[in-house]
């Protein structure tokens, strides 16, 4: 059974935040969001693949990267305005497909005991259209099935 | 007599809009916010001093700055998510005084007839009390400050 994705997207206020917990230590938690070759093997929903333009998680880094399915192709970038080992990062997010529409997301990375672990997030997003329209895009669904495949990737390591 | 400079912080969203024309073409006030020589002559309130450790206003790039008055010392720093060139940027912004706490806003340079040109700022905050404790530092004061600092700087340019 896995654990679930708590995430909440209040009235009235551009923000998204989320929670998750993790059977695996913070440390290994965080390694699969700093590594490229981890990261391509569960960021998104199962149906897509994924290409890495870039992907830097340091202070100061970069990413894009492109998701594809059914001869569909849809293209993220952003810059990582700090990231802080096992414990925190803060990085700017674009969907191509809404140029200049760019949200602000900042990541927790938490130990919990018994080799646990939980990952908190809160985006903020330039208007309530751009929240709106993340939430309809079906992004809970894709982030839900995103974080199985994590749990999988964490069991392999 | 001088341009006035427009701002406006929304009730109940995190949000800061302004805008500001100059008599000036937006290449020259581009060029005023790109070379950290120039920035240095005009960005915040007169009394302080501004020292630059990095300030590279290009797609990527990253700036830190300090500003120096009265024996105090305020840093900032962020990263440029996107710069086009006379057009339009988005970067972050962290008063290094409330740490983590990371704003991001994009600026759109506009050509006016007659040389003329207007920028238009949208800053958005992670929260309420964010952006209204930006408002409260008095940052409408500072900012109006700062632009007719910039207006002296582009009379000379």
């Amino acid at each position: 059974m896995s654990n679930p994705l708590k995430v909440e997207a209040p009235a009235g206020i551009p923000f998204i935040d989320w929670e998750r917990e993790f059977d695996a230590p913070v440390e290994a938690v965080f390694r699969a969001h700093k590594d490229p070759d981890l990261i391509k093997q569960w960021l998104g929903p199962r149906r897509y693949e994924m290409d890495i333009d870039s992907y830097d998680f340091r202070t100061g880094g970069r990413y894009r990267y492109l998701h594809r399915a059914d001869g569909e192709e849809y293209a993220f970038n952003g810059v990582f305005h700090v990231v802080r080992e096992n414990e925190f990062a803060i990085q700017t997010f674009e969907f191509e497909g809404f140029p200049d529409v760019v949200s602000i997301e900042s990541m927790t990375f938490e130990a919990l005991d018994d080799g646990r672990s939980r990952v908190r997030g809160h985006s903020t997003y330039p208007s309530m259209e751009a929240r709106d329209g993340m939430v309809e895009s079906g992004m809970e669904g894709g982030m839900s099935e995103g974080y199985e495949r994590l749990d999988e990737v964490l069991a392999e390591l």
